[in-house]
């Protein structure tokens, strides 16, 4: 009888962040594409446009304000935000349980990642990206007091393809008076995984690098993964083997973050960067900290871009403690970021998560070891460098 | 002070389907669009195209197979399917609480809905309509008893900015051996509604069905609600008065079924399509209310296609019982359509779920009730007709 084969065979597997399943069909990789195809801007962005709101000494979007001429980060309020400070509150005490509603403040940033029109996270120097986590670092801690704003979400949509309206290198926070749905559902898991093990400090997260990236266990497993292989053809053993940490899902990595492919990735090249120390927010990093996020955030947005030698799109974000002053909030918050990439094949065929996704469950093609394979056989020198 | 005004204060609304919320920031439509526009596909298609490989008589995708001259609706295996019924199956019993993992057989269908390249369900009468209806039962019922089989999602993706690679009228249905997330989602959550609402037949989208179109109640709370306007200034009073039952999400209705935009829409002018009386299924409905679904849908898809004058993409599907044989789920499903339409402001420009929406929660511009205005509004007459 066949054995079970994760390159061939239909899977599903947990993603124990959101308590959600993602379907995994690698066998599909080979079917055709007829449908839509993004642009492929070719990059010949002068590095001071005119016409661009977020250019120094340039108008802004709302018609009256102007940059000033700044030289590294620039943040300044939305001038559309979908969250404002100055808004009645409200009290819905009406015990529907099926219309329920609640006011949100909050407030909206942008900050603009250098003065150059045509740099990217992806083209910059790990000295150039220090300025934005420091940025973000300063958003957050001057959000933090207010009493009206609980979470703040940091985030990029780079390119077209992910609603990005202008290609001038930049990300947004969202401040809100409530804590959205991701963060809750995670710090919700988190708990429940605590719980299940012991309690105390117990962290998914913590024991998640660990799996992905402790050598011992690594030489271990590999080691028990192909003497099982090799002796025992029963499929249980076949999922030991594929689903043990060997390593085979890292991209990259450095003293301070982990750059993977998580076990449960829904888009093709999704990755998860993860803090190594378990740290609650970004203004808990050390300055070596700080340095390695920089890094990681270098190598593997040049990655993406050297994957298929395009500017690649993403949204991005940071996901740490939530500013509620819960204290239990902060225990269980470990830091990390998401890129959330649609490209599929090339720089112009991407994954739609559509009818059986937005219906059903999560869908993907390649499988997340397949991915880390392509981005951490990529150059960490960026295509047009070269 | 200023009182809280729906229109143009940011607030969230809950989605008791999927225990999630959804941020709406009605100020926000005035914010101006530089990004990426979608085509606008003039429609000159032939009504037979000789290169696709749905049409009668043409050569399928995979080469081989040539389709046969069929009359109204043609049903066959997706020559790539993301599931199938021949592989091993895989028991994960490693007990890791990380990288959880199962096998997953199925079948995946191909539905088309007409012969005719250039139709969609927008421009079809209800009598074509109806054995597209006919094809969804069969397929679900044909595939009902087999064993690897416990979910049948049907569904259609419309439109290249819904991922649909091929213009001639089709849809899909994937039948998996687990019950996707979004189904068991729903489930759990109508099985927790019935029982903080005292348990036995209890279902809460019967009670949402009468929340939105119980003319008593709408009378009712119409009066209540214009009295307590003009009285009561307080906040919580204008948080009753917004979120009562007074038939301002509801875009059409016919005896058997009811369209809303619902109270909890995150995209634009996203609709539920919910049947009036409590069935657990297609096949349970009896001949007027098969027709009146081809009714209803032809309705709500004209609708959309008049809103913009453009063949209106979207991700559409029917959530309905299980196969899985469960009593329980049987007792708890009730037959409702989701459509999910990514287009914003025209036939151009789209909304983007991205960064905000992929890291933090759903985000709305335009409200509930302003979309299921403009829908209202439209004709149920095909402006190509007219
Ligand atoms: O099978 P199709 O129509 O080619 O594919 C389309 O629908 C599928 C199911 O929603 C998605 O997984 C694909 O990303 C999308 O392109
Ligand atoms: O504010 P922006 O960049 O114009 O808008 C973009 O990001 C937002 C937050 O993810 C989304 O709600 C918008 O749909 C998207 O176009």
């Amino acid at each position: 009888s066949i054995q079970f084969d994760f390159n061939q065979h239909s899977h599903r597997r947990f993603n124990p962040l959101t308590d959600s399943w993602v379907l995994c069909s690698p066998h599909r990789t080979q079917r055709p594409w007829q449908g839509q195809e993004e642009d492929n801007e070719v990059d010949t962005r002068p590095s001071h446009d005119p016409t661009c709101y977020l250019c120094p000494r340039n108008k802004r979007a709302g018609g009256t304000l102007q940059n000033p001429d700044y030289k590294s980060t620039f943040i300044f309020e939305n001038d559309f935000p979908s969250v404002r400070q100055d808004q009645p509150s409200l009290v819905d005490d009406s015990g529907d349980d099926l219309l329920k509603v609640q006011s949100v403040r909050g407030q909206c940033h942008v900050i603009c990642f250098s003065p150059l029109h045509d740099k990217t996270l992806a083209d910059m120097t790990d000295a150039q990206i220090r300025p934005v986590i420091d940025a973000w670092i300063n958003t957050y801690e001057s959000l933090r007091p207010k009493s009206y704003i609980n979470h703040v979400q940091i985030f990029e949509n780079k390119g077209a393809a992910m609603g990005c309206s202008n290609p001038h290198p930049h990300g947004q926070v969202w401040s809100t008076e409530d804590i959205p749905h991701e963060t809750a559902q995670e710090l919700k898991n988190m708990r429940a995984y605590r719980k299940r093990h012991g309690g105390g400090s117990k962290c998914m997260l913590c024991d998640y690098v660990r799996t992905e990236t402790d050598n011992d266990r690594k030489a271990k497993s590999s080691t028990a993964a192909s003497a099982l292989a090799s002796s025992v053809p029963s499929a249980p053993v076949r999922a030991a083997v594929a689903t043990t940490a060997d390593g085979s899902r890292v991209v990259c990595e450095n003293d301070s973050f982990v750059c993977v492919v998580p076990f449960w990735a829904t888009w093709p090249f999704e990755t998860l960067v993860l803090s190594k120390a378990h740290l609650a927010r970004l203004s808990d990093m050390n300055e070596q900290q700080k340095e390695d996020l920089a890094n990681i955030l270098r190598r593997i947005t040049c990655r993406y871009d050297n994957l298929f030698n395009c500017s690649f799109p993403y949204s991005m974000g940071v996901h740490q403690a939530p500013t509620d002053g819960s204290e239990e909030h902060e225990g269980l918050s470990h830091l990390h970021l998401h890129f959330y990439p649609p490209l599929l094949r090339s720089a112009t065929v991407r994954k739609f998560l559509v009818g059986f996704e937005l219906l059903g469950q999560a869908q993907r093609d390649l499988t997340p070891e397949q991915a880390a394979k392509r981005l951490a056989d990529c150059s960490e020198v960026h295509y047009k460098a070269v």
